[in-house]
């Protein structure tokens, strides 16, 4: 199976735990069978590799996701990275050139497109294996996945779908309807449009060319910024006469809320946390290190994180992102694809920050132009390159650069270190590159931002 | 007026703010006419000093609350400190004691006593002084402070006098009652009695010396471990017949919980909150840098601050103790003498603290066996003594103590330290005290913990 995941999304909605560089799909909060907790886009790609272990995987995204993606996935996935947000005809153009060209997928094979952030079980992935195979070998040139609906939502579009059979023609879309006219819809059999698709590649590939003037990924890519922003659906759903809908029955969920979210948690706190007796349907999830003490709540949602605390009743919490919009706070917290930091400290000429490195990872080799820094090791061991001087240190050691000198630190095993940034205009704009130091025996392909 | 604040209470019930270190009388939470926020012991020593200037000041308390004390009040105000928990009446004794050969308060002047947290305006302050004369001129060996009750609590002890004029003898004392019993002393003429007493010293230093073998301050303090746990009431209250009782009709209130705190705030949130336009009845103090924001919420009161995070309802907030006591977290933030420190970071062998000193203040000399530890200076100017070797240091400035080492810093202008601690096994027990060097010139009382 080729699968594309769409990964988009800002993550004011799940605020305090997602932010401008953390999405929601990265926030881990699913229990594993182990007892560890895991994120929505951890989660699907297990699902996707345990269905379909030959799976080829591609995340199309932007660029300000792809540390995380990579930090939470590791390096073998698939990225499709949009240099720019371009809606989702450029993007699946974009993805589609990726895996013909980049990839190697064979025009004839089929790809399926998908969110990143379903909450579904195994159930979903091998239906969506089936509907790559429909897809395949269907005279359609789209096959949708129709969803059961399980009450009248006003919030998805439908399908009617021509017959009640497995895989049947689509007789009309219908947009986002009101309760009432989705119950009609429903009673004449309407499915639930949950942006899930399949198609031959040669097809996209060759509306990509009708539309739009390129010759390959390479000069997609570099023209990307170009493009017209467009959705799928406008550019080719609605032109295309033979569209297909494939029915699912299955559990599905769409996380788009802290309300859904809490729903799929299996207990009612994740982190530090104490509800007392008089609680009721009270979820809590806590990033810091200190306890979160609840008493006497009824319905309500509170998470704290690096970023804020959020204290919210649940129906309420659907209404929140104009609030975090108003919010006007410098990232406390960021995965990056060598590790992670988080601020610890902020003051007026200074700012702490504790870096976590992942073994066998380090920074970019860089420099500041209006600040010093001073590194302590509290854990761990590796190199650093200062200058040019490489340097292996430990726990304990101090490193002190001056603004100016380039600098790297290497983790030859997971490394943390507090970083005291010192200067009157500190900010994260505020950074020169350098290539790479040759004298170094790490694999390069590692240390892209 | 010579006036001792009996200052206790662990702070479990004010929590996150109060800790064991810092009982609740030390949370800053009122807004002064400047718009900075005052705690309950500064705003109470400040109206004492503004309705007699000239007036004493002791605080009685315990060891702990020492350092809090001269950083919130500065060095000028007394403190008889306890040298472990012995119940009121060792503690009023070794004040009285305190006052007449320390402070040289003669032994015909009369002396107040009364809690250090009362919610109270300047009216309560005059009718102490009054107290205070009353005291000295009665024919009575002790004036309390009866307060006219605003409603039956079941709260308070009862003070029933003989008559209604401002002071009278009493006529009885009743315990805590319910709020029918309540009801029925009040339409007898009860009074609260909210623990504030004056009496002549002599008074109290000669039943000091009926109860308790001692010669003077010194000789009592020495042997305040040895004395018998007994409350004033039992041992002097109950039995003396010349007890006379001023009545206080203004404004009086108790700080003990939660609710009744958020009552006395002017405005529904201190620090960063954003209260959407849905939330009624919610109060929210937050120390921590980042932002709350609350939606959706009634009748609560949320509370973060380097220790943990309070979600309560109002009502239910009152039964917080127990939940606190079940909390194991060391301390993460302490107001010293010199300044304070807060816990930005702990890892299994690290500790990240951001250290600030005041002005003119320095740590004590000391060393640690099992620790390193760095620090970078990130703002103001001072020296540090390290083995001995004074050195000027400033902002961006890193100095490294190895284990064993002795050192202190001290702030010539007011300095924030980060300092990281590394070893296998780090705990504030482990700090071994050094004799100030001598070539130094700050003044060594300042240097207390």
């Amino acid at each position: 199976m080729n699968i594309v995941l769409l990964s988009g999304g800002s993550g004011k909605r799940l605020w305090p735990l997602s932010n401008d560089t953390r999405s929601k799909q990265f926030i881990k909060i699913f229990k594993t069978e182990t007892g560890d907790y895991e994120s929505m886009v951890q989660r699907v790609y297990r699902q996707i590799l345990t269905v379909d272990s030959s799976a080829t995987v591609t995340i199309a995204t932007s660029k300000s996701q792809v540390s995380a993606i990579h930090n939470q996935l590791g390096t073998d996935v698939g990225v499709s990275v949009e240099p720019c947000r371009r809606d989702t005809f450029p993007a699946i153009a974009l993805a589609a050139a990726y895996l013909h060209d980049v990839q190697g997928v064979p025009e004839t094979e089929s790809v399926v497109v998908c969110p990143v952030d379903p909450y579904v079980e195994q159930d979903y992935f091998e239906a969506l294996n089936a509907l790559g195979r429909c897809a395949a070998n269907s005279e359609a040139n789209l096959v949708l996945m129709g969803i059961e609906p399980t009450y009248p939502s006003a919030k998805y579009g439908y399908i009617i779908p021509e017959e009640k059979e497995a895989v049947s023609r689509v007789s009309r879309f219908k947009e986002k309807p009101d309760e009432e006219t989705a119950r009609e819809y429903i009673s004449k059999g309407a499915l639930w449009n949950g942006g899930v698709f399949a198609f031959r590649l040669s097809y996209v590939l060759q509306r990509a060319h009708e539309l739009i003037e390129f010759r390959d990924y390479q000069d997609l890519f570099k023209k990307y910024d170009t493009l017209e922003k467009i959705s799928f659906d406008y550019a080719v759903v609605e032109h295309e006469p033979h569209i297909e809908v494939m029915r699912f029955g299955g559990m599905w969920k769409d996380m788009g809320t802290w309300n859904t979210l809490t729903e799929a948690m299996e207990s009612p706190s994740i982190g530090k946390a104490i509800l007392n007796e008089t609680c009721e349907n009270v979820h809590v999830v806590n990033e810091l290190d200190v306890p979160v003490l609840c008493m006497g709540l009824k319905d309500m949602v509170v998470s704290a994180s690096p970023e804020g605390i959020l204290v919210s009743d649940k129906a309420q919490s659907s209404y929140i992102k104009p609030f975090v919009d108003a919010i006007d706070q410098q990232i406390m917290f960021a995965e990056k694809s060598w590790g992670s930091f988080r601020v610890i400290d902020i003051e007026e000429e200074s700012m702490t920050i504790k870096v976590t490195l992942n073994a066998g990872h380090r920074m970019n080799y860089h420099s500041h132009e209006r600040r010093d820094e001073v590194w302590t090791v509290i854990e761990g061991e590796g190199r650093t390159i200062i200058d040019g001087v490489e340097r292996k240190v430990k726990a304990g050691d101090v490193i002190r650069m001056t603004a100016g000198t380039p600098h790297t630190i290497i983790a030859d095993t997971a490394l943390q270190v507090i970083e005291v940034q010192l200067g009157k205009d500190i900010s994260v704009g505020d950074k020169r590159k350098y290539p790479s130091p040759k004298n170094t025996d790490i694999d390069s392909h590692k240390f892209q931002p």
